[in-house]
């Protein structure tokens, strides 16, 4: 019956068919994309996890995953104001129960008047809930010091990946030596590698200076454009900050380089500002002469802390506000992507999927463009964008929630930033591991140094060094950490990504159990 | 400063410089992606939507969205279980409260337990929460009789559309004569045709027969692949069952004749099973026997439908439990990807973008790949899979909440029937209109006649036929439905895609306009 008379045909009839889908045959860029923050030593920690529970004796007895930034696995407590707002959008009965505050509850009627249907069952329009991108901009205003921001550049997204991803594929184009290039920052999130590699665009690496606390050179960007301009066509350029996994926070001389540079070089500007948080926004400034009277939730430190930034002399910049302050060209030309999550921060609403972009100087038409794109996927899911809404307009001083959303905010920052300073103190305590200050964020990157028989025992089973030193770590503490090579790293340096998310009581331990295993692994390949 | 002495430094210096991403210079695949389902006539909609609230004086008081399949918008009440479980998990102090009935807060817990530190703001595995999935299976076994299903060939997704995009993207490779096409109906639901146009993998067209009520003919498959043969290489057929837009439900001979020709002809199948709705699972069997207590609730009929499909003679076949009973060489080889969502059926949260698709003999290898690439986009929302897991084991007749979910269930099936019958009743009485029967889902695709001058307007103005004739229908009486020539139909015929959801006493006197202004629009152009 087949009309042709070759291998389909031949092969069922002799019932030795092929399958259609192999790994011959599939999309050879999806087989070049990595991962590594769920790959292979997650994937393993996972099978020892259910060993455990099987009864079968390890030398541990919990797997403690520090892998992947998600904060509630790990023990952070939901905030109670945005769980509230949105139970009350999911199950709108709840509107009648005396149990959950007026506040709370006006927000839950005002956004889902916004809805269609006033439900969350509904969709929303492809760019996200109109109301919901309204007050994004008016929270990008406040973060800028009023510097202007319209919804209509604003795309709500499911999480920031979502949009980074659609922003990358709107700028591929080209073959060969025209392809497009996109400068990323090594050490990097594995979603950039991943995403390009999945686009077939050509990755341009530029390295961070672990020297000096992970900073941004202009000349190194610059030494990777010009090897770049050989083989490919760089059109955007991707930063990071607070750094993934690196930690560490731009200073605003660094970022106003970086988009003179992008400027005069004829890039688009990517930045992830996702580890930035949420802000404190209109309830902030307030936040000082607030009191903090809810009794459930222990008194943090009177600091206040800027967004996910801990470190003294650090400060987060945006690169929006900065762009703006610097003026012509660069304000009305530059075009730059911004990107933000309810993933991290003081919320950790990973689950929900929430996130935005904010577009600057781009075209029009292909605003449109991206406009249309993403309506194939038809929107963003509701809940994540009744989250991230909540986010962004916190409670006021003056709203019942306030005190008790402040308190719960504050500790959360409070005890990672004490988690951050601990994390440093105790890693460059240990011979062998050096660690830059965990500036902000809720990742710490440090270099370890192994043996050179540890690195020669590696090669032979066909690893990354850093892999085999993970991969033993866990074996024998159960701690679950992705090497450095996962996210890209100089030669012949090691690192791993750590998360600072465990709580105090769990990181101390596993701080000191890490510093021992590296050094009996020093001692046993010595 | 700049590298190169070309354009860009140039431009820098005069300031005269152009954006880096414009129509010429993004992706152009992107550039060739159709979306009808929200294009023009939508955003148009939108418009008249703003002048209305504006107060401009219109021949209409109210846009009526007839373009999507969004019951929710329509008016249509959430299923009370699904969004008490759902708040339970969102918020779970709520476990405490009187107001919730046992069972709900049972699966509450259960729900919550298999969630990384108990709670839905943490990341679930990227594949979907274990726990689901095995859900999932256990519903996929009761629907297709017992045939078995494993949980480790589930992959929960963000709407169905995300899970059908991943698939096809594994599915391209090749270059000019030898890249994947891929055979979809026509007309089809316009995620395929813009998935593949961004992925620039080939469609391939196959008819149904409107004369035979939307009929799928082995025959024309064969047409279309033989074609397609001279200009790339097919390896995948899309079925969508049942039909979007065009409402069909194929009939299990139909089914087995398809499963014969993908496997002769070596052809990867994709069932798009989402407008088959969710099940009423282990509750069914039971519904007849169960007292419809509810006060609340109006007692609806004692008919029960099978998932979404009400017309007489239909019955719902699943490809896998089909290709499972064809036995060998079939059951064992042919590989198959189904798709699911909670957006369709009774359950209309379209909001939630939950989804899943069952993968069957599927390469283990690829299947690897899936996950890796599925990884990088972290996991599924964690609200969506929820409402997927309470609505593939909805309760059973000994819990508390049965008799008030089956009557709210069969309330909603109830009604989309006499829609269905009604829409296929007016438009087929009104003279210029025919429409097949709506056999299942929740669209109508009826053809319409359109006079030779309005054909004639219509190009004159550089606007498809229907998009001419739905743009004026928009206009006049605020009815916003999708032209044909966005899902595709046979050259020379002129259709719209209606939703039969807008309530009934909205939904008579908008069959009636509509019919009215088809004989104006006649007139008017004869």
């Amino acid at each position: 019956m087949a009309l042709r008379t070759g291998d389909h045909g031949q092969a069922a009839t002799n019932g030795l068919k092929e399958k259609v889908l192999t790994l011959d045959t599939m999309n050879p860029c999806v087989r070049k994309v990595e991962y590594a923050v769920r790959g292979p030593i997650v994937l393993r920690a996972l099978e020892l996890e259910q060993e455990l529970r099987q009864g079968v004796k390890k030398p541990f007895t919990e797997v403690i995953r520090a892998n992947i930034g998600d904060a509630q696995a790990m023990g952070q407590t939901p905030i109670t104001f945005l769980r509230q707002v949105l139970a009350l959008c999911v199950h709108p009965d709840l509107l009648n129960s005396p149990d959950f505050p007026d506040d709370a509850k006006r927000r839950a009627e005002r956004i889902l008047q916004a809805c269609g249907g006033h439900s969350l069952g509904a969709y929303s329009i492809s760019s996200g809930t109109q109301l919901i991108r309204e007050d994004v901009a008016r929270y990008i205003e406040r973060r800028d010091g009023g510097i202007p921001a319209d919804p209509n550049n604003i795309f709500l997204s499911t999480g920031a990946s979502d949009a980074i991803v659609t922003l990358l594929k709107l700028l591929v184009a080209g073959e060969g030596r025209t392809r497009t290039g996109v400068l990323i920052p090594i050490p990097q999130y594995p979603l950039y590698s991943a995403a390009l590699a999945e686009l077939s665009a050509v990755q341009v690496d530029y390295y961070l200076d672990e020297e000096r606390a992970w900073a941004l050179d202009v000349a190194e960007l610059r030494r990777a454009l010009l090897q770049a301009r050989d083989h490919c066509r760089p059109r955007a350029l991707c930063i990071i900050n607070p750094g993934n996994p690196t930690g560490q926070v731009q200073t605003r001389e660094c970022i106003e380089a970086v988009i003179r540079f992008a400027f005069e070089e004829g890039l688009f500007l990517l930045a992830d500002e996702v580890l930035a948080g949420a802000p404190a926004g209109r309830g902030r400034r307030a936040a000082a002469r607030a009191p903090v009277t809810h009794p459930a939730v222990a008194r943090p430190p009177v600091q206040v802390y800027q967004d996910n930034v801990y470190a003294e002399g650090s400060q987060f910049h945006s690169f929006k506000k900065v762009l703006t302050e610097m003026g012509p060209p660069y304000a009305a030309r530059q075009e730059l992507a911004s990107f933000h999550s309810v993933s991290k921060g003081y919320m950790g609403e990973c689950g929900f999927r929430g996130g935005y972009v904010e577009l600057v100087n781009m075209d029009a038409a292909v605003q449109q463009q991206m406009q249309k794109l993403r309506s194939v996927r038809l929107c963003p899911p509701t809940p994540g964008q009744v989250l991230l809404d909540v986010a962004v307009s916190p409670p006021a001083p003056s709203d019942p929630s306030f005190a008790q959303f402040q308190a719960e905010k504050r500790a959360v920052l409070a005890e990672l930033a004490a988690k951050a300073k601990l994390t440093e103190q105790v890693f460059n305590e240990t011979p062998g591991i050096r660690c830059n200050p965990v500036q902000g964020a809720m990742y710490s990157f440090p270099r370890v140094q192994l043996p050179p028989r540890a690195v020669q025992r590696a090669q032979e089973l066909g690893l990354a060094p850093d892999m085999f030193f993970c991969l033993r770590l866990l074996e024998e503490t159960g701690i679950c950490v992705v090497p450095g090579s996962g996210f890209g790293q100089r030669e012949g340096t090691y690192h791993f990504r750590m998360t600072i998310l465990p709580p105090m009581e769990k990181l101390r331990p596993l701080l000191e159990t890490l510093s021992q295993f590296h050094a009996k692994f020093t001692r046993e390949y010595s």
